[in-house]
């Protein structure tokens, strides 16, 4: 899969827009884990996704953390470039959650194209809005949502990512992702286990009553 | 003030596109209390703020509601437009928290003109990015603050906007904004008030001691 490919407004751009970001792009692959970006003193340029999973989260003082959402193949990460606007105030950390391999537009580059290109501007207005609409749904669970539904969701999202009702994460990672305490998720996955919904064993959650999950999420 | 005026970007539009704006745009005066907008259903236009004060917020399904964000003279609300971006997946009620003038942009207008003009879809990047830069900031404080320093801020927050110390405001009002009950508001307001920061009364808080309100905010 090339970059002209799957970078969605490429047929939009003029040949010599075309050129500067062919010549400035840089591919990368990082492995699971890495962290990409972190805060916005750095604007390293914006990531095209080719393949794999990043995690954009924010992260308290105290070293909180909660999941905003995710990056899969064809996504455009903004917010590692926000020097571009001067208007995105907030600092969010990007991390590979998969082997992943994408590639960087330099702000630079891609701001100058902005300016000048209707296409480009109305594309990134598009991808504000979908990143905005994710954070809104968020903020909605949690201010009207119940713990007990927030975990089985990101259970049962987490086994439709990973094609397996096995998944190898901790409580403590789980509380990352949902900016809560691992004590909070602990109590919780021992009361799913006690429904017969989860077994749970060392860094390890079998999903094994699925349907029982998903059930608790229509309450 | 005219719309030219205060309009950001009027003088970047085409003179054809300047004119479509005047012939289509609809003035509007409107009463504290009145509700301007209501979920996405009604995609009536862009709203360009002449005078007043207008709240964006949501509701929950059980009612309860929690503020966004502010807007003030000059401001634009995108969001009762949501309809001409097809990634704005979510839905917000506005009201006038004052006797409120504006204009209102038509949406398939304003979308025509943003998708042929780079300036107008820029501007839009920016109104967009900021509100969002607004809503990162409320989730970092329902995430990571504790309701005492959420309220006082509310407090010193609502008596600047005010210009006055005494605040004619309910606690399921307040509680409205913070999206919390009005229970734990009036605990909290009575604490302040044993505490010598507030005095309380019927429909009536008055901040005796600011500086004390926002001593908390620091901690």
């Amino acid at each position: 899969m090339e970059f002209t490919e799957i970078f969605p407004i490429w047929d939009k751009l003029t040949p010599a827009q075309q050129d500067k970001i062919s010549e400035s792009i840089i591919h990368r692959s990082v492995k699971k884990g890495v962290m990409i970006h972190g805060g916005s003193a750095d604007c390293a340029g914006l990531f095209l996704v080719k393949s794999g999973q990043l995690r954009a989260y924010i992260l308290s003082d105290e070293g909180r953390e909660i999941s905003l959402y995710r990056l899969f193949s064809m996504d455009l990460c903004l917010f590692s470039a926000s020097c571009i606007m001067r208007s995105i105030q907030f600092e969010i950390q990007i991390e590979a959650e998969k082997d992943t391999e994408f590639w960087v537009i330099p702000s630079e580059v891609y701001k100058q194209i902005m300016e000048e290109s209707a296409a480009a501007a109305n594309y990134t207005n598009e991808v504000i809005a979908s990143r905005f609409s994710e954070v809104m749904w968020l903020m909605e669970q949690i201010l009207w949502k119940s713990m007990d539904k927030r975990i089985a969701a990101f259970l049962t999202e987490e086994t439709d990512l990973e094609g397996s009702s096995q998944l190898r994460i901790t409580h403590e990672t789980i509380a990352n992702h949902l900016g809560t305490h691992r004590e909070v998720v602990t109590r919780m996955l021992r009361y799913f286990q006690s429904e017969g919904m989860v077994n749970l064993s060392r860094g390890k959650i079998e999903v094994i009553h699925k349907k029982k999950l998903e059930a608790l999420l229509d309450d």
